[in-house]
């Protein structure tokens, strides 16, 4: 690892708007960092392409925020983390993290019975990421996979609390509720904003599991371990926090709005086919 | 115009599989004719996108069936004809035409009362080409547009006749029906799956215009009126119709399966950033 600038900005990317949910986490745990966060909407969504376009763009992404002096990377959106993350580890000289470890993490400890469902994009669950760092994380453990590709367009649609919603996730949890798992993955980072419905689907015994939660809490010990966290907290303001986007859709600026705790003025739109 | 081989093929492209609707068209009423079909499957959807960067793609992939020495160019995609036809043609010395302007033709034909709906993604209806088209081809015609994101996705997962398809169909066409339209353009190449449904919600007293349909026969004139149509067929086998995506995922094999009279043997993946 080079020295690195422990005042840098920390880097967060998504292939749109998902990741910002990530990003919300990081603003409540460590509210002394600055962030870059850049989403890919030209190219969103991720789920349902394959692993080397993924690692395609993963990588063009990591140059432009390389660029940005960012002093470290969390790959904020679980398909980039399930078909990228290995390979951009190994490619990089700074801390690259992805949200799929610290979902698991808090998965295995949940558990009781030992069954574990996770929901997420085609690609996150066709990958069988996280059925694998699950069992090596605690041999044994019987992991259900189901992926939930119209949850995304749901999201992105507003209807949060709608009975389309409603009877689109009565389908995908029927399989999931049928093996009884006691823990559930929201292995997507649009999801978080689908838990209230998810948490009347499943009932009260089952927990959720948010990794994005799990990943800021991972993202401060991982500064910490390396000496990398600020001393002193980034000045408040706009340049505390940066977005950067493939495509200037107004979308973008709206739903940041929505989910973040401040408003977002400005969003700049960059060619991310060039880096 | 430059001196072209009328044997060449013709370029068809599309941001994924709905262009393919256009490209079944075309080959059942011009059957003579070599096709190079593009999806854009990498980038996949257009429909949310900005014109930007529309546009920027569309030159990539003009370039890319240039490459491959087309005789002329369908833009097999409502967003991209809405957003990139007029510039594209400007930048060309072969000749390109989108679905637009054939769909707009035969519902302003079409309609007895003048009242037109248009149903199409939110960059199709946002960009208000077809109001602006069809007032253009007949003033005084009032045209409603109404933006049905969720199709896409749905039709994506197979939901053609599906209880959930026909909630959100009845949500998206009650403003249309209010309006008393006589004729409705299925302004998305996607839609025309969803045809069976769209037809009982509006009842038969609605005149359906696909402009997949349409646009295949404005290609055989105006191949014909420029002598550029074939005058052998071409022979059978893979080469006769060629197909090329950005992204292999197995969907677009399987989808193109589905819609098209024969098996798709084989799909050519290509970096079209490099274009």
């Amino acid at each position: 690892m080079k020295e690195l600038d422990r005042n840098a900005p920390v880097g967060v990317f998504d292939s749109g708007v998902g990741g910002l949910t990530v990003a919300r986490e990081i603003m409540r745990q460590i509210p002394e960092e600055r962030i870059i966060y850049f989403g890919d909407t030209a190219r969103v969504p991720y789920g349902s392409k394959s692993k080397d376009t993924i690692v395609r763009y993963s990588r063009q992404i990591i140059r432009f925020l390389r660029s940005k002096g960012v002093k470290a990377i969390v790959i904020a959106c679980n398909t980039a983390s399930a078909h990228a993350l290995e390979t951009v580890q190994k490619e990089s000289d700074i801390p690259i993290i992805g949200v799929i470890n610290a979902g698991a993490r808090a998965a295995v400890q949940a558990t009781v019975n030992g069954r574990i469902g996770v929901i997420g994009t085609v690609g996150t669950i066709g990958s069988g990421i996280y059925t694998e760092v699950m069992q090596q994380m605690r041999p044994g453990v019987r992991v259900i996979g189901k992926s939930c590709p119209l949850f995304v367009p749901l999201v992105e649609e507003g209807l949060l609390h709608d009975s389309v919603t409603d009877e689109i996730a009565s389908r995908y949890l029927a399989e999931l509720k049928g093996k009884y798992i006691d823990t559930l993955v929201l292995g997507c980072t649009h999801y978080p904003l689908l838990r209230s419905t998810l948490r009347r689907l499943m009932g009260d015994d089952v927990t959720l599991v948010n990794p994005a939660y799990e990943t800021a809490i991972e993202l401060r010990e991982l500064l910490k371990a390396n000496g990398l966290n600020r001393e002193m907290p980034a000045p408040d303001g706009e340049e505390k926090y940066q977005f950067f986007v493939s495509d200037l859709a107004e979308k973008f600026t709206d739903f940041a709005t929505s989910i973040l705790p401040n408003e977002v003025k400005e969003t700049k739109k960059i060619n991310i086919e060039e880096y």
